[in-house]
């Protein structure tokens, strides 16, 4: 299993809708070959900073599967426009326990 | 549920010894009062790079009784001379789904 991890940055006068629109737009990535979960966790201490974790059966499930899909481009249209500055998006392997 | 959330910066030539380290570690988390449960990711795309989770049943049960155990002396010492720079650690609650 594969773990994607963004931390998002969210336009603060957009933290409603950004949540709005990415209920909307999370059936396209769970309907994604290789998805297997997602959690969208915000920020305690920082109320415009999201962490978006989704686990993956591959890297390439994420990068190439869905990046790649004719469905991505309606993901992006729902939710890139609410990230001020846009996010590093990175992969991790569970080293413990 | 709490998610305690750092990415962790590991001084490159000690993420052998740092992982070592996080073993011996853990026990002192997960016996505290409040704790559910961790993961320690390791990033794909920058190998010093790691991703602490921690699941509590409240911020207080971290930032007062973990960092007020007298066992967090030796959980500080075995783990934060590996970091750089000193990881900033926030705590999110979910959003989604």
């Amino acid at each position: 299993m594969i773990l994607e991890a963004a931390y998002l940055s969210v336009r603060p006068e957009a933290t409603e809708d950004f949540e709005r629109d990415f209920a909307l737009a999370a059936p396209i990535i769970s309907s994604m070959d290789g998805y297997r979960w997602h959690q969208l966790q915000r920020c305690h201490e920082v109320p415009n900073r999201y962490l978006l974790l989704v686990g993956w059966d591959s890297i390439e499930s994420h990068t190439v599967g869905f990046r790649g899909s004719p469905d991505y481009a309606r993901w992006r249209d729902l939710l890139h426009h609410h990230y001020d500055p846009f996010p590093t998006v990175e992969h991790f392997v569970r080293v413990h326990p």
